[in-house]
């Protein structure tokens, strides 16, 4: 019995993921900054819209108009898909706001019904899970855990909300991409997410070489499946991603 | 006196081992993600299973229906060990609920019988030696301590809880193996786990090389024999894990 | 649909952005001590003041005469533009005051009317906001980053007031640069700042070569577009930055 | 005037030794997981039994049943000793249990008479010295100082109780051997141990080279005496373990 | 405009810092032990002292008979300038005392007449100003600010007050010199003290070259001007430190 | 003027010192264990007595008989010096001990008169500096700062208290040596010592080559003169330490 593969929306990685990713599980994209994230899960949530499979993004780095002008970029456009509600994106920014007792997070979206509400984790989880039933969504991607994390900072219970927020997500047997930056530099703690947590990890990176970088992907992990191991190149154009499993990295 | 050898369901690890993991006894298993810890264990618990060896197996980390879909990959099926109860499998996930004083630990079964029920870490050494007794097992995987140890943080009372979990689990003088994935990057804290808990350490690791990664697995430690200590290398196809103890390493 | 550009005032870092900053985002500009991070955010600033566009320094790390002296030592001076109402410099120092209950924050500006104000986090991200609305500025810039993170400490909420005053500055979508030092030597702790609270990241280095320092900069990020990803050699002299796209990097 | 030296039963270190351990004083074991700890240890106190200088051995580690097995594996079978009272092994574990005001520590002995008693350190030294009194033991081993310092976790009132039980032991001038397992990796925080609680110290270890492991023993340090500073190989067969002082390291 | 310049004292660092440093401006000095950070100052004390530019001298590292006895060792003798008003030493050492509701901090000053005080961060920077007031000094050194950061240890308001005192003894517009030493080892802590505190950094190193260590000094940051960036040899002889601008360095 | 000299007893070390230790003040020997430390204090110690310099010796990291025992071996015997009060040795052990509201220190000294009174660390320097006023000692040895600094552990006001320790004995300027065991390993957190607290500071260390372990001393810092930076070979022999300033160190 084979697994149900789901396309990446990049060919290249899709030779890398034997067929591409796998239906109905989790898959953790990490990277240090600027090294493409975002993109992946677009080409991703297109793919799906492409082919009737709807979708839900939720960004809590940047609000909805730069999510929307950076997707123009490349030449993707989500508006009609929000409006035949193909596609939901939930944005904003998580804020700390003072109360008697102390501080209390507020999730500002840039959605005109949820605008300012006060949020906490486990809501927000139910939110996402809502807006995909509204939707019947089979895609999810919640891009950058980062503020989430930063949250959390040295807090127990937050952090064990986060992962429980992931867990909650992958409940529904959705499709679900996950991105996280890897801090840069020799002493960065990267080590506050464990990969334990999705089913699947790709790690991107930058080498560089002959006084340039060069752009690599690699599959860290898949549950339950054999996969290439090695890095393989890419670049990001006009187009987006374009990955070349064939080439040769430079020593 | 010898010591009594029990298959690792891996030929060429047995020669590794001497024969086999040393029965009634304890293994941990270590390795970053995606090295094939999970797969090791299965061939473990398989090999049991057909030598009329029963088994339990406590995974943490994914639920029974993905963990039964990525066994099918290997061609293993276990349902049918299950249904006549040679094999019993707990999984479930961890989380975190409030309660009047602060938080209390859920373990959120698959099992029809067990589902949401307050667990705490000593509950769930007992269930697990109960359901070994209840099935005359053998052979013991915990796939996973990472969620239990993630739990503790910093607090040394759950930590040490998890400590005397395996104490508790290697009483009873069946064959135990644990698994614990070890997190990536320079910087990652991964004396959390420290070796002599178990009475054997295994390691399984990917060397770069030339452009690509190379499975090796090498024999830390085990208690009063000798063994060989060079890591041998290893691959992961469709028949799951076959080593290549006579290969040499690339340098 | 491409972006707007701005002019960095730099031509051959233009020439990396392909074009220059993406008007009304955000840019983190870091580097260790020494590198010219504030110089390049002068290029920024004067070039903006001659294109009519009127600007706002805020400087925590120097008082206003050392600010006017540095930038004459490349022939900028400011002081008409101060007079005319297209620029404002907020500078001044942070300290610690003891009051009844433990310690205050005060922001000890040089400008007459603020001096000696308690200042909060929040009341200077209005301030600045208040200020960039009053001479109608459409590019601010945020330097030195360090004083606001170091009252911050191990402090959980501080911190999280620095992302919001962030947050804050690029909500009114004025063109954004901000300094952040990064402290030198292998240990130093440089994870405070995370990347993702901008749009885009330039790091300037320096890089050891026969003897002498060559200075380099880097993008690292810039959301949504795809950019030259390559270190590129640049200079300092009496008139500034001048940057070498295309002069090859020693090995 | 000379040292008074004790053999360690291992013909290649005493030569390391200049003659052996320097008896009445204490020589502290590291190295990490399965680099041959334990089995040093033996050589010691069956050296010690074979000519007539009774032994006590306390190890936390593991129980009393497969430190028998374990040592059968060598050839070694310290029954008779044990019943004729010239040896005595204290084997158990540590436990947390919980009582009304926090947790409590339980050492689980093997020993019939000693089983379940609540211990605390000092109690733990006072029973090794009473012990060794019983059965006038001139040589001491406690394998495993592991769990004693995992209780302590940063808890500086365990931490000096663990010093002081080195010290209390170190006290009746009968000889004793430390043991302790390094972690492994880059960022293990080895330094819980200071070195200066011992008289002296060696350090196992293992040395890659060619795709294969050699086993290395250093003596790091003897208070008040010159000795051998480099590392030799040494072996473990079935015989335990052989050293090699002559043998060349390979680069 | 240039930048006024003030003399070194020692003509080889001139040339590096462009003829001096900056006039009324501060410098951070900052080296390992015992890479002449102390003799650096002391050329630009006396040099001062030569041009009839008063000048103070704060010293916490040592008493002051040591400084005058390792003064004389290069050939300068202050006490005539102290005697006649045109430098003052207030030399000390900082001391916890036990009192009521914990400990408070004494400067314990050689000076006769203040001699014992209990003083506070703020009040020494007060003291360090009125002399400069008295004896209407241009020159300021404060020779270690290790013992001031050390009684911060982890709190957060104490270290804040170490960068106000910094701040504070700025504000006179008298040309600052402070030192720092580095810790050395891969591990040391040494981002205590971040460098945009003060308006310059020279780090003094030794490099290890061909079984000796060569004396190292190199401006690494200067607010606002250009300035050599390349590493240059000094010596340290009876005369003091003699800096070479064009030896080259070892490989 | 030039600096009053002491000898080391050590002649090659004399010379890298430029006829010895300087008169009247501190120096911090630092090294890892097994480096010599003790030997080169008992150097300096014997040299004193055979020039007619009373001495005093605390040694908190054995108990007596075993430094006479080490003593011996390199031919020194100071029990007569003992008797006739031209030398007094101070060696006893720290240990904690429960009382009422916590714990309390206690020095168990090895002394008649002196065992198992409660002691601060206020009390131990008073206690030194009253020996050698009444034996009119001119050198001060203290062996192992580490006991002191263990109690410390991460409490800031022990921490202080050893500092203020080390200046309490520096007061009365006579000569003193004190010893630091540096811990072993990438991680070890060797910055708990400040070496501003000293006047100099020598490290002892061990240098592999070609198999074998070279010892090296090198003096790190002396304030206020010029010496030799280079690092020494020595050799520890039947004779104690023999240093070799003119042979070639191995590559």
């Amino acid at each position: 019995m084979g697994k149900d593969r789901i396309s990446s929306g990049i060919p290249g990685l899709n030779r890398l993921l034997d067929g591409g990713y796998i239906r109905s599980r989790s898959m953790l994209i990490v990277g240090g900054p600027g090294t493409g994230k975002s993109i992946l899960t677009w080409h991703f949530l297109f793919n799906g819209l492409m082919n009737d499979e709807n979708a839900v993004l939720l960004s809590l780095d940047q609000p909805l108009d730069l999510i929307l002008s950076d997707m123009a970029n490349f030449g993707w456009d989500p508006r009609e898909a929000v409006e035949n509600k193909s596609f939901s994106i939930l944005s904003g920014t998580l804020n700390l706001v003072p109360n008697e007792i102390g501080f209390e997070y507020m999730i500002s979206f840039d959605h005109p019904v949820l605008r300012e509400q006060p949020f906490t984790i486990p809501r927000l989880a139910e939110l996402i899970r809502k807006k995909a039933s509204e939707i019947d969504a089979t895609r999810i991607v919640v891009d950058g855990l980062g503020p989430l994390l930063e949250l959390a900072g040295n807090r127990f219970e937050i952090r064990q909300m986060v992962y429980s927020f992931i867990r909650e997500l992958a409940r529904d047997k959705r499709s679900l991409l996950l991105t996280h930056e890897l801090r840069t530099g020799i002493n960065a703690g990267n080590d506050e997410m464990p990969y334990f947590i999705a089913d699947g990890v790709i790690k991107l990176d930058m080498l560089y070489s002959a006084g340039d970088y060069v752009r690599t992907m690699r599959v860290i992990k898949i549950r339950g499946t054999s996969h290439i191991m090695r890095p393989i190149m890419f670049k990001i154009s006009d187009n987006g991603i374009e990955a070349f499993p064939d080439a040769r990295l430079p020593e």
